[in-house]
């Protein structure tokens, strides 16, 4: 990168009040309540139905709680989870919650455009919420990848053009080819993954070494990204379940989920162990690869793949997440150059794309023996709508199929054009010698060198630090 | 001030044992289960209404999940923002832990004895635990501009008058104004800042600079201090909504909150970075303006407000506390001799007052047209339920108004003698020069001396752990 | 211990993937979903009444927002609540994330087996993935006995043995004699105090205090440990109501368990100042008695124990855990060769044990007068239902008692005699110089070479920071 001037003073302000002011206007021209949020549509429904209308049933009470586990999982999981590095916990939590705050409203709009609108105006509600904030995961997935090397402003550029090309995918998956992927192995993972790596790929710098002292973690900020980790791992049920239809289906996604993941964690543990020469854990598997039992369970989660089938899928997912940390990322950067940061490709690109294929089998396995009137009743949004409707299961199977390569195409291709973008010597990314350094971008308290050297005189001072 | 016996050996367990026996004694003689928590209440509408009760619509299922959101902001959220100080962790969090658990059962009383009697009993359920929790939030804010400078006891006492104001003030405005405030712009966030700014203010110590060293941050304390913030910012949308109307005001309260936090976020970013001479961020901004729009909504929030005026409001609100951090709080400081510890005034004092303007201007606008059925069809905590009711919507603005002017004053007016009480030396507060010191009323472990000489040589691993 | 062969390379694997295979297997056999989580079940429904199942019915809508808290308690509040200790942050948490996800598929099948068995099939949802963590508690508590002196190949072993004895105590308190005890006073706490208490006292060590220098906390340690605290303090009122009756029972129980903590809190602050010699108060007290109230109500906490009763109880479990730490444990170091690490003795033991009292006295008072028709109108899994169907109050308490007596029994020998199955020196637990230390079994982040060379003098000082 040849522009190193990352003072931010004039780009970050003019980059964010724009955009939240582009922002305002859309949000204006063209959102407005669902009629589950709005005082008129709510009570609108009493007058024609002559009977009220039951405030349980609002739409708010089915998805609300799942909103929030989602929502925790966004700004504690995903910020918590890169504090993993010794010096760059500012950033980690910091541009994550910058990024995720902007990106939702982005996705509020993008999604709404491509399959919220009615009469010309998007509807918001506590369904929008929870898909705005699964767009902004992808967007998160993929700053995992280019973590500690880039601006805010390159990260808000990303933003921009990535919640933009998710919202396509997902409206060709969902909207043309009807595929299930409620929890997102596909939109979200494989998307967010592939599309962050291909951007890492072109930010390929050379020189990275020069900032290796940092890019590691210290003790206390293994322990602060563990934090991340069991939230996103705790919460991960309701991410799968929270836009599966009512009823069964939310609480059979919930319980998928829960087993995929408790076996996931013991396979990272036995594969952790047993990859080094010590056998000694390692965090970063811990860390990490104890969630791909959530990503892997993404697609499938809804539909009845067992608590059987979820523990194998689980199972699978952290033996190969593991693997991938200690034997696939070396030669990725060493042979593809791509330095991915977080290890993005083993937590949610490779358990993505597990997951997908899970998907695909599942579905093909869907019969009437299975899922009774579960099938035969047509419930908007129910797993296997479309079969409902007539479409036979290798027919779903396919789309699912069809999907998983539409979905990596996308993510590939607009990494690579996005990536084109971000190379532009004019968004002030570090230097290569102060990669993964908060200093950079944010005020860091730092002893000055006379007090260190002074230290004895304050004894009480340097208790505080332990 | 005077006395700098800081021993609480005697004080804070007499303290504590008497308030909390007289609260059991007082909790015996008034308080009983809400219907809806009751054995006998809840079955024996069964019987009255030939048919049984449903149990999904008890109370508990509407707020539950909201109150507990409200809980971790409260204990996790309050608790761990204000751990922002290099040695004031322990405190921060633990006489937030204190003073919460005393104010939410006096608040219980308070609140009760005010506007939750029923046949000479308090009845307490899950919307009494949320206004006390909201009650506590008040405290808690106040006790952001002292932190540091008090004992837990003087804390208790504090808490003792405020909530007991806080109760009057929230009768006056929600049962005799029929105001609408049902995130507490101004119940809360306005009276809890400008009653602890003027207790702050008779409180002020000349020598403060004297604990200057310890009112910074250190690198650590930050991150932990991001724990409070970022929990605040996500559960925002469950305060301001967990005690509006069922259906559509709950689901568009949190709505509005969601959109306004988010547009607050990139001002915050934007000015944080803007008045910053080399454009780097402020960990101070980002810990609190980012909050303001929550703050800002707490009125409006249940409003027709949209999403456009939500974003709007929360870009403003995240502005104005941005640069009342950097441009105002050293003139409260100089000029006004407030030493807001927190900053409490730009986070929670002028958003405040933003948010119950907005409030008027909402209400000013609140007509047939927008609300529909929502303001004809007569529901009990409906938004607006006196327009409902015949009042004109100039009138209810007015009302907000007043409840603003009230509001303020009781605040001050408050303050000012609670101020007076706290400044008796009776109280084991620290000494000018050991405040924002944990060590004064916990057990810290130290490091041995020997130690900490021998540590100048690691001076640029120092300066990392810090 | 003779064996000191603490590497992990192939007793941990082969552990974690000969379980979960077996896990696994048994899953395929047993286990199938709940017909709330069923897509033939639950629209099966729909076709025998000839009237839709409404989803708002589904007991994922009741329950699944308590699950998660109660998620959250297991993986974030036990997890973090031990990580107190200055150098075992990775394995307390790491650990605790471990046995839990094993014990909680293990306790799937236990207690489906015993208690959960329909047409030879294990039936799981939402209540049986509530039980299943409440168990993992269990196995948590008795962790806390032992933490920092035992390998995780030890621990997982335990696991096997206290689940499957949890489920047996838990069937014989709940399906034999219809004890109440939804909050596990006795089923969770005592049972898993007892128990690993009996365990720590077979792996006596007497040689401990050569591991004394990392046995203590030191400050951001502290603070970690506070973020466990404060989340079982939050959520331990959902704990408690998460698998009681619908309706007034969940309410009842939620309120009882807050009135109950908050009282428990003050009394935690007045001894831990009142118990030291210069009035301060200690971490270890905050941290650990201010959750006795939760553990206190456990079993009556969802009878009409009265807010008042409830304040009365947490303050007396408050006040015996202060006292507990202060005066008992080290009296059961010294003469009974107890070395309970975390105190579990003080926070579960003694106040489950007052919570089984609490329960029998309040079940005798159970009458018509109090409950209503909440005593006539049978609702499966009411409180007293049995009560409901003619057993008198007295021998409800009769049973209560029994029950208390029953689980230490079960407690006591099952503790012994799976204490000496752990014993065995093949699991490699640490050496007695090398206890609450991370770095036996985790890749621990050291500096650079040189610094570490000029660190020599500051071995232990050093290896605390990082």
């Amino acid at each position: 990168m040849a522009e190193h001037n990352t003072n931010m003073r004039l780009k970050l302000p003019v980059m964010c009040i724009v955009l939240e002011v582009i922002l305002i206007i859309l949000f204006g021209a063209f959102v407005e309540y669902h009629p589950d949020a709005h005082a008129r549509g709510w009570h609108q429904y009493d007058v024609n139905n002559k009977t009220s209308n039951p405030d349980y049933e609002n739409e708010f009470y089915y998805r609300y709680p799942s909103f929030q586990d989602v929502h925790v999982m966004i700004f504690i999981g995903f910020g918590f989870l890169m504090t993993f590095l010794q010096r760059y916990g500012f950033s980690s939590v910091g541009f994550n919650f910058l990024i995720a705050s902007f990106s939702l409203q982005w996705a509020t709009l993008m999604q709404g455009f491509l399959h919220g609108m009615h009469d010309s105006k998007i509807e918001v509600g506590v369904e929008s919420m929870i898909n705005a904030d699964f767009c902004t995961g992808s967007v998160l997935i993929s700053f995992g990848a280019v973590l500690g090397k880039t601006s805010p402003v390159q990260l808000l550029v990303m933003a921009i053009f990535e919640v933009t090309l998710f919202a396509i995918n997902e409206f060709i998956l969902l909207s043309v080819f009807y595929a299930k992927d409620a929890g997102g192995s596909m939109t979200i993972h494989t998307f967010g993954a592939y599309f962050g790596l291909m951007v890492a790929r072109v930010l390929y710098r050379e020189n990275l070494e020069k900032s290796k002292s940092r890019s590691t973690s210290v003790y206390h900020s293994d322990l602060f990204a563990m934090i991340g980790t069991i939230y996103l791992w705790i919460f991960w049920p309701s991410f799968n379940s929270a836009i599966t239809a009512h009823g069964d289906d939310q609480h059979r996604t919930a319980l998928n989920t829960y087993y995929s993941l408790a076996a996931c964690t013991l396979a990272t543990y036995a594969f952790s162990a047993l990859v080094n020469h010590e056998g000694k854990l390692d965090m970063v598997h811990i860390q990490n690869a104890a969630l791909a039992g959530g990503v892997a369970v993404g697609t499938a989660g809804e539909m009845m793949l067992t608590p059987f089938g979820s523990m194998i899928v689980g199972f699978l997912a952290g033996t190969i997440s593991v693997l991938g940390y200690k034997y696939l990322s070396p030669v990725l950067e060493s042979k593809l150059k791509i330095q991915d940061t977080c290890g993005v490709h083993n937590l949610h690109g490779m358990p993505g794309v597990l997951g997908a294929v899970v998907g695909i089998l599942t579905s093909v396995a869907a019969s009437k023996e299975v899922y009774g009137n579960g099938l035969e009743l047509f419930k908007l949004g129910d797993v296997f709508e479309k079969i409902q409707n007539g479409r036979d299961s290798s027919t779903q199977a396919a789309m699912q199929a069809a999907s998983l390569g539409v979905t990596l195409g996308m993510a590939l291709l607009g990494g690579l054009i996005v990536g084109l973008i971000l190379k532009l010597p004019i968004y002030g990314a570090p230097p290569d010698t102060l990669c993964y350094e908060d200093a950079i971008y944010w005020e860091v308290s730092v002893l000055s060198l006379e007090k260190i050297l002074y230290a004895k005189l304050h004894v009480s001072y340097m208790a505080d630090v332990i």
